[in-house]
């Protein structure tokens, strides 16, 4: 590299210190030090690597850059500024009320695909957009700087292992390794070939170098673009806090403003003016546009039984038919989800995640990154693995659509380790969620339909066993709504219930009936947004309602009941599973939990 | 080997396989073939070196063996009776209602340490009964039984850097590669070495056999006790329902009975009697015991400002001084957390996890097993990641203390992706769980304290910036309990708050004093189980209540709320996070999501 080129990099990384340093101090709080190891990085990915269009984020050709160290918000804004996508006042808003320079990104900001700052996220939602590249046959590049620190994730090991296996090599993933954790020194130190031979045994091409060194930041970002078959890594060596005495490669400089800002500056060589012209895509690539279809769902005649889980396999087949964009993903478990139905008529659309739940709910968010439709299905117990992930996407505003099979008690023999039970709650409390919970084949069928336009977070939720088929085919079921299923005039209370509930609630309410109590029944099949309307109807004519669920008693169908009528005063009693299950059938678990419709029933009747 | 020996070995693994098949036959359902696998190296095990008294499952000597593969419970159940610990009619109760014999092991049998099912978490709980062991100086050994596809999961490779890089050579890993996943193929099929590379890029001994061969199992197993420095992973390559034609190495025959059982056995050899007499333990060893000194918490003046966090940490210090079985974890955050106030007075009791949350709480499980009383802390935010660990520790009986700090928008600057705000929702559902969630200082420690006699998983929520101090110290707070800390006869509404916003709604019951308008205000310290008593007392006298939270409006202190008065029809208004916070001050973040004193006030004065 020339000696002119050396020169102006080592200027552009200084003024990404000297802007990182001025940011966290006009803050008052931030990581700068965290942002100055990695400037000579990203000063060279900007200056000769980073294909952006930074006027049009849309551009499809554009690469990806994701920073998994989100707190290194300093250094990310810094190259937005140099780039000339935001002014010096802006960046100097950094983490102030209102600003779109918040603590750690989000796609607040065009340029950023998804919100970080929970460590080991990054490199996972990288490889969900670089497989996207592939679908797509386009040929950006997903650039993804991890820290040191977070490469202690397990989720981290589920995405080399994925990005490794199948051969991604257009991803590549800087990480800077300097050595020093949020309280402390990481456990391996400045040792990156710790970390070679780690990706190395995963299947990525590896490069250490020295993180400072613009020369050798070149070759390696080089080498990965003319790496085949293979994503690369580049550990790189460098020191926290770079180029200001009063921090650099220092415990306990983590995560707050430098004392003596000016100081700091001055000796980075003060302020500069320093632009970097980032390339344009080399290509021109549209954006994917699909051709739709008529859609035609499965159709299931009232009276017949079929798992709701099978409904959503066979819906998402036929919603695979009619639009090119529905992508589907499974966590090896697709002949127990049914996504199985999806993967034999479009296997290229199908996405084996392998027991790697993390990854799987990662990569729909990549893959939406860049306009596809997921759906990822596991186990509804199985999301907790995910947890994180999915809160994440809600803070990203990520779009995706979550399937949870073999919910409750209800899938019997298996045992608990194996009962979704907390996924409602947990669902529920994600930002911007949408939650369903169909109890029959045509609902389930309607609302995986239903998912497509969603926006956020959305989760379906799936019954292990056979249910009867109570809804005519092509009935609408419209996100927050509900369906009453029993009312007479004279009901002294409502039954509110969902999915393997329903069937229990209406068998109670004929048992009732017979005993010459009337009570009403409604199907809450939309858990989040919930019908407050028709629940208040309810609440306002009988008085009473009985909630029942396969679910936790806390955070559930119950709860959501509550909060639409608590200003109303209703009675609500809540029926759900408070106990620890065993191994048993399915018909003696609802019994055990108190949810089958002698409980129900008997409920009624404690309360009138 | 003499041949007398491999011939008994053989005899003892075709009834273990026998045995598997006619358990899940009598059940109509569970995982034979998946038994099948591992029946040769689990006789090998059980019959030259495991170290145990099923006589006496507490002897503190003996080893430790983990199913992580949960559903070969037929072979685990068929070992026990091999062992004399069961009888054959109940080995055939399995999967029934009310036997012990569930379809995943859970510690209802006095043998089994926790529970597994949920797969790719036997191994991380395995590496903190290992990490138990150091502890405590005692020779056993922990044996994990794990299949090849949940080696996907990331939380495997946490344990395998945790295990790595502490050379924890008294755990071993054996791994059943039988090639076959539950919807086919596993990513490397028979391919040991892929496995092999990968635990030995993390420091692990690694063994490649063939798992039916008694003489290659013999020579692992006893490789595996004569290493040091290392844990060791022995990859035994096995044929998924060896044995029996019908399944033997198919695709389709995961998790269902024989379609011909009797065929089955007949081509096993039918019906044997074999006993295996596993060695007792070969030195004996005490139940630790710790002195316990009294107990001096930190006492903080009325008045002063002191982050509940803080108290916390030193809290925990003062616990450790006086109980010597009290252990601290945490996630690279003890600076953060304050753990640190701990870990610096008891460095032998402190395990720093890195960012690994998931190994964190698997290994205060794997440390509850031997009757330590772990602590495990990180940011309330990240608790997220380990839902799943903290789920199954709920099923597991796991008697383990969580400790979230940072929660809620009241965290400021740092954004959305550092806020707790689903945790309450997530622990409030886990099952027999106990969440606190303190104001002050002097109340924090106490709780501190109150948790170390807790059985379940329990969880304290922290703050991280200061708050006045408004109890006395040496005040004692009762789980369950809570305090009215306004009340007059006159109170037309109580505000139930607790944490940051306690000190909001004192605030506004100021506030609208100054109007007229008198309001009572209960900290409601105790989330779970909820004071409903009070509760019960404050809806009857003012009926109406409002509650606040500095957590989604979802599954929280409201909901907790609401079910506690749900029968008694109060009006319930509930604040709480709605939207999606940015970046501002802690005050700003307050305000900006309606949970601060002019929130409240306005609140009130709405609903009256």
């Amino acid at each position: 590299m020339p000696e002119r080129d050396l020169q102006y990099l080592a200027e552009l990384a200084a003024q990404l210190r000297v802007d990182s340093v001025r940011a966290a101090a006009e803050a008052g709080s931030g990581h700068p030090t965290s942002s100055m190891s990695a400037a000579d990085l990203m000063a060279v990915l900007f200056a000769c690597y980073l294909r952006y269009d930074f006027d049009d984020p849309d551009n499809p050709a554009n690469d990806h850059l994701i920073f998994s160290k989100g707190h290194a918000s300093p250094l990310l804004y810094s190259l937005y500024k140099a780039a000339g996508a935001i002014t010096d006042e802006e960046l100097l808003s950094f983490r102030r009320r209102g600003s779109r320079m918040e603590g750690h990104p989000t796609p607040r900001l065009p340029w950023v695909d998804v919100a970080t700052g929970s460590l080991g996220q990054g490199l996972p939602v990288g490889v969900g957009v670089a497989m996207a590249g592939r679908l797509e046959r386009v040929p950006y590049r997903v650039w993804v700087l991890c820290g040191d620190s977070e490469l202690a994730e397990g989720s981290i090991w589920e995405a080399a292992e994925h990005a490794g296996c199948e051969g991604l090599a257009n991803l590549t993933a800087i990480v800077d390794v300097n050595r020093l954790g949020q309280r402390g020194p990481t456990r391996h130190g400045w040792d990156t070939g710790a970390y070679a031979r780690r990706f190395g045994a995963f299947g990525w091409h590896t490069i250490e170098i020295d993180g400072h060194d613009p020369g050798q930041i070149d070759f390696a970002l080089g080498d990965a673009c003319n790496t085949r078959r293979r994503p690369t890594v580049i550990l790189a060596k460098t020191r926290k806090g770079e180029g200001a005495h009063e921090v650099e490669n220092r415990e306990g400089a983590h995560g707050k403003p430098l004392k003596d800002p000016d100081k700091a500056v001055k000796e980075l060589g003060g302020l500069r003016n320093v632009r970097v012209a980032v390339h344009e895509p080399a290509v021109k690539a549209a954006p994917f546009r699909f051709e739709s279809d008529g859609l035609e769902l499965p159709a299931y005649a009232v009276g017949e039984r079929v798992a709701t889980r099978t409904a959503y396999g066979q819906a998402l087949a036929a919603l695979g038919a009619a639009r090119g964009d529905v992508v589907a993903l499974d966590g090896e478990v697709a002949d127990s989800t049914r996504t199985e139905a999806f993967a034999k008529e479009f296997p290229e659309r199908f996405f084996e995640m392998y027991i790697a739940e993390q990854q799987l709910v990662a990569a729909a968010v990549g893959l939406q990154v860049r306009g596809w439709k997921p759906y990822a299905a596991t186990f509804a117990a199985f999301l907790t693995r995910a947890y994180d992930f999915i809160r994440m996407a809600g803070v990203s505003r990520a779009s995706i659509r979550l399937v949870g099979s073999h919910a409750g008690v209800a899938i019997g023999e298996d045992g608990p380790s194996q009962m979704g039970l907390e996924d409602l709650a947990m669902l529920r409390t994600v930002y911007g969620s949408t939650v369903l919970y169909p109890c029959d084949a045509n609902q389930a069928a309607a609302l995986v339909a239903e998912m497509v336009g969603l926006e956020g977070v959305s989760y379906l939720r799936t019954t292990r066993g056979d249910t009867p088929v109570i809804y005519q085919p092509g009935e609408r079921f419209p996100v927050g709504g509900s369906r009453v299923l029993r009312h007479t005039p004279g009901d002294r209370a409502t039954i509110v219930a969902a999915g393997v509930t329903v069937h229990e609630a209406l068998a109670a309410a004929d048992d009732l009936r017979e005993s010459g109590i009337a009570v009403g029944v409604i199907d809450l099949y939309s858990v989040k947004p919930v019908d407050a309307a028709a629940l208040t109807e309810a609440a306002t004519t009988t008085g009473n309602l009985i909630t029942v669920e396969d679910h936790r008693l806390e955070g559930g169908l119950g709860d959501a009941v509550m909060d639409a009528v608590s200003e109303l005063g209703p009675r609500v009693v809540k029926l759900a599973v408070t106990g620890l299950p065993g191994s048993a059938t399915p018909r003696e678990q609802l019994a055990d939990a108190g949810i089958d419709r002698h409980a129900i029933a008997g409920a009624v009747k404690s309360l009138l």
